[in-house]
């Protein structure tokens, strides 16, 4: 044992009037909620790069936080590794996440980095025969390192498509060794920074091909999980080519790729792209795409990517319901990809800031799994739209538009608005938020 | 005559000299530019809506313009229709674009409206048989009555798709008699104000179906125009499903449609879905989309569309930059889809409007056309993926992770960034705008 | 009685476990709330216009309600009048407000209209004989009708200026005349469009006499209501003079008159000025400010006014918590400047949507009162602060620079930072809510 | 000479038809320009920060930028200075600015850093004896290190104020020993993160009386500069309490600093506050605080600080126009508070990036010099306004609302619209850009 959470104890449900800070007031992993265990449905995960990578700094300042694992060498690797696997005991969370970047230190070769990550992972394996957290998913890191930054895929120079090309595959090993559930692709420098220098076309296109490897990767060796994109519109490229839900659909089907890849949907890259979370978890399961989230929050006030804890229940409620009405998680899960305020220096902060998040994902898993239950919403919405049942409805779908005029002149079809009532909705929202 | 422009002249052109308001100072229709006229190259278009029909209104307050033609009856459509035709002349525009509803006057019913379309389309045939301006395009207003609050295809209510139906129906074979040269949809209220009463996958399905009709309908009368979808984001709905063009393709891919449709592509649109106005028209002529433009401008501090006429030669000079570099025009133009401001109250602000703006793009076309006869931006673009055109890049292309990985190993491959000339191709451009 | 609320009842508490959607489940009027009665607290009001002068229209849009008063003439006035009381009733507001413009109709000149308004005023006067519903404040409509379209106080014609002085003064005197509690300002109008033709100082000193002149009025008639600014950043016009609350207190500062103003704060303004609601009230107070509020929700991912019905109770509980903290209402209230989305059509969407409303505020009332009185949240701010209490950290502020740098250096002053501790605030929070 | 520069040389103008991208073609010193030398009025100032201390990071990825210089020692620091000198006289910049934190390494204790600053000052001094370039101003780095994470002056902790006084006054003896022409302000972390954690009056008073110390010690020490506060809305703070000019003003207002405090005004700050650059010089102008600029340009499609250099001479030339309207610059000028993106690796991109810069300026300046002299915008400007000059007016202007109103009923006032012509302003604009 560490001794970085020295006197923090496993955090236990109270139920919700416990005044205890250290315990989870609504996440009782046990609990049964629309005929599944809480813990089932939510699938939460922690980030390793967010809670152990991150050092605190903005664009206008350095390091706040002063963590003993941080510098490089294996033995803090490791002793990073030991810390975050104490943290998962300590919140009971099921699963983490990584990218390779935040596990092993960067070597000065390729085959360096790799004996890195190779050593860590094993290093995992073996910790994971003695704790409960699985990896929800795996993921390389192709934004941060300087080699990356004008795209991983989609650069001009063939050498980096090579390069990420084999840092994913040491990846999706690593993945697939540790029983990971999905493996995710997140795009941050596959976009542009300028137009003046970019083939949109021919990026495109090396995005399309480097997938393809990707997918055909995933058969070849067996892995069994799902391959994830993560939409965002913008930054760290001023312009990302997975923009939004809608726009990966577009390329997935653009090469062919629609039944292989789903998407992993962040709360924060969702209002960036200027959509709500629920429309981007709804859009993604009307499209057969969904399979994971991100949780945070996004600061409306800010035009960055915040990346905070999430603190609301009413909106956390929305995207769950969402999630609920499309069947729940099947290999994906709540994946916090949330950090600490910098200002947020202790060890304490660290633990608190993910009781909280549970805890609102688990009230809002509530109201939402009792909302539905209740059938309120789902009634009035099927009656919105009941007029399209009629056999004359659906004759007039499979006719044409002069056959459709004729009949609205014929009939002298005019029709009536009808209320949408919106307010009524939202009081029947609130009446279990 | 009507004496509404009275004493405002035929504008002509005088060079950038001329201190003459009511002369172009850079629009040249004769002028050639890498070799086409000038005029043949923008193929300009007056909207009805804007400088006909709109009122002057806003959110927060009422009418400010007064125009003769205002009222409802056929008498005041027709003296709308003169009073366009004669500011057509007076500017020597080739094009005018409109939708039903800005044109002739609502009727009690449907049956009635079209009579009332199908009459000032008999009065416009006429007056083209002695004016040179010809229709760029038609489209039918499915956004502002009451009936359409929740949608025209995408309505809950099958008597509102079958109302827009024979709508659309009526405004295509409208444009097809008046010999237009595309057919345009745009879905103001295909969207939705609340997720709570919507059903996303239904309504996208609607519009899928709608579309298709449109399609045969098409082919059924012979229209040789092209269909164009016009994206938006938001509003007037707060959330529109034509998003932007990546999404409209994706839209269009899942239906089957890609090859029988194209965008019509709005700057302030492009600006208030998070992309530049020329980020969408390379990204619509990569994919094959490209159609045609509503010329205007957003203001970048107002979250709303403000349909002002462009002012600024550089940002509308990158717009004309990637149309030229798409092969320009076909069936598409430069449709001035802008309003006066409310306070611009007099008739020569309508005149001077366009001017300013015809000007302006005359600029713009000129200085990108310049640029691309040179070639320097080409030569440093293709000079940055020029790694790409080697036969082991290409090579790579078609061989899989676990071999590139083989090759990053053996090699050492090490990739070494090189710039992106970010401000040097500002600079270049500078040179030319 | 009119029959436009038929089968509607009035609005009773009926406790949160209450499935009827015409009760209030949370807002209790005479339930206690630290000290006071929750009525005494929120001081609700109904906003005249939104409720029964809006019609549903957009900018896309036109009218899609269809209610028996709309059109014009004194008749229509008087059921207009009648329907609204009815509704005060429905719901036991104790409050409304309104602008001249919603409660009469507009004369062919100043005259006509003021004698419109002032036989209007009678009607409700009267009216206000019989039932409960008070004025919380009165205000000039100086933004709707053409002349205003270029400013009101601030116009380059003095003739509006005029128009405008005399406008106010008849609002005041209406607003006297009712026993209203405040009157507003809003500058819809008092902005630009562009500076190109627009004087920034003249225009900011016509406000500041004109503002003079208001209040030098309300001491004359002896009103002894508060006169209220309310800042908007912008739209209808570009750039709205009376930006946000810093920006009103530097002009009233500028002017002499901070001691005779304050602001009336809306959620969707700030939300527009690129702050949070609660900031602007938080500011308000700390510098004096401090009025009233209206209260609506605006949607972030739109960059309009959209003026809706608040739903989120953690949201308004960080309004109501500044406003505890501040001492709660004087003579200001909870005005709920909010309106039906246009496709609530029915007369039962109104009264629901206010109830809805109503509630959301009671929850967020009782939860930050209960966070108030458990005082935690405001031990950890004092101690956050509290070595500003030393004698030590007094005394340096009164030095200067020069004293201070010899302190550090002589003492080798190294601050430590000192966790904010943001996320166990912020479950502190949602512990209350 | 290092060689770091190495073949470039220095930059002189060629004129506009020049092909050499190591030319001004549009900045020529001693050109006049209504009545001033172009270099007198532009005064432009090299960012020691963005060119020679950003190593090309940003929050998803490190360093870019290999600088010979980079590292920590006093060697290093004096390398820096030779090649920015070596820059300065390259470009023939007259001045250039620095924060502490630039150019001297961070020392292990105040009185460390203290003296590193001297000595680098001293080296400086020395450095300005054999070259023409001047310090335009200085300042101080209160937000990069961790101790300022929670402010300087609004700092929770004592301590930390006086840290950061105490370097305040470090940075105001190095400005003053090099002659520097004013001493700015930045208060990146004067703000918020969290309301809940924070007083907001106690904050602000601390700033009140830091800002006093401020102006207290530059008139002891003798410093005839000007004092200037940079206003920023959010960024790093969540919430920056000096958001903007109007904000800047109350707040000077307040504690009685007004004529003591001028501005230094930015034109990604004033975009990210909802303003245009030209707004807030033009408001600044209008309330005597006009005082410097930082230079740069903010991606409108980006909400956070991109800090890019110019591009587009017509929105610089608003600026300018405001400025000279303003009667110019005193003793404020241009500073290129821009850098590189960090794809722009090379030593020739540091060169060319301000080469293109400094010519977008000074076809700005040219042409909104151009248009002043003209005098049509401004006699268009008078002419709206005209109305105000009349006697009765003015008269009215001294009456009060009840007089007011009388008038407005005896002669039957009725005021009637008249154009804004704002798209013939923006043509005639069009024609000098």
């Amino acid at each position: 044992m560490t001794d970085f959470f020295k006197g923090i104890p496993e955090i236990r449900y109270e139920g919700p009037d416990s005044r205890n800070e250290f315990a989870f007031r609504h996440y009782n992993p046990d609990e049964m909620v629309v005929g599944k265990r809480m813990e089932d449905h939510l699938r939460f995960a922690v980030a390793y790069w967010h809670s152990f990578a991150w050092q605190g700094g903005d664009p206008f300042g350095g390091q706040t936080f002063e963590r003993p694992w941080f510098g490089d060498g294996m033995d803090l690797a490791r002793l990073k590794a030991d810390v975050a696997f104490e943290m998962f005991d300590i919140l009971s969370v099921p699963f983490f996440c990584f990218h390779d970047a935040d596990v092993r230190p960067e070597g000065a070769t390729f085959a360096e980095s790799l004996r890195n990550l190779e050593e860590i992972v094993d290093y995992f394996a073996l910790k994971m025969e003695t704790h409960r957290t699985r990896l929800l998913w795996g993921t390389a890191n192709l934004f941060s390192h300087r080699r990356f930054m004008a795209g991983a895929a989609t650069n001009p120079d063939p050498e980096v498509f090579a390069y990420a090309a084999a840092t994913v595959k040491s990846c999706m090993d690593a993945t697939h060794k540790l029983g990971g559930q999905n493996y995710v692709l997140w795009g941050g420098r596959e976009g542009y920074e300028t137009l003046l220098n970019t083939d949109l076309k021919r990026e495109a296109e090396q995005a399309g091909r480097f997938l393809q490897m990707v997918v055909d990767y995933k058969h070849k060796i067996g892995f069994e999980g799902t391959i994830l994109i993560e939409p965002k519109p913008q930054e760290p490229s001023k312009h990302q080519y997975d923009y939004d839900v809608a726009t990966v659909y577009g390329f997935l089907k653009r090469f062919g790729l629609e039944n292989e890849v789903k998407v992993n949907i962040e709360q924060g890259h969702a209002i960036l792209a200027g959509h709500s979370f629920e429309h981007e978890i709804a859009l993604a399961a009307s499209l057969g795409l969904f399979g994971s989230i991100d949780m945070n929050r996004n600061d409306y006030q800010s035009g960055w990517d915040t990346d905070q804890f999430p603190d609301s229940v009413p909106e956390i409620a929305r995207a769950y319901y969402e999630i609920l009405r499309a069947g729940g998680f099947t290999t994906g899960g709540t994946n916090f990809d949330a950090k600490l305020r910098r200002q947020s220096l202790n060890p304490e902060d660290l633990i608190l800031a993910h009781v909280g998040a549970m805890d609102v994902c688990a009230r809002a898993l509530k109201a939402s799994a009792a909302l539905l239950e209740d059938g309120a919403l789902e009634r009035a919405r099927d009656a919105r739209y009941s007029g399209w049942n009629k056999t004359d409805s659906k004759a007039m779908l499979g006719s044409g538009l002069a056959e459709i005029a004729e009949q609205v002149l014929s009939k002298g079809i005019n029709p009536q608005p009808r209320s949408g009532h919106q307010e009524r909705l939202e009081n029947l929202w609130n009446r279990f938020v």
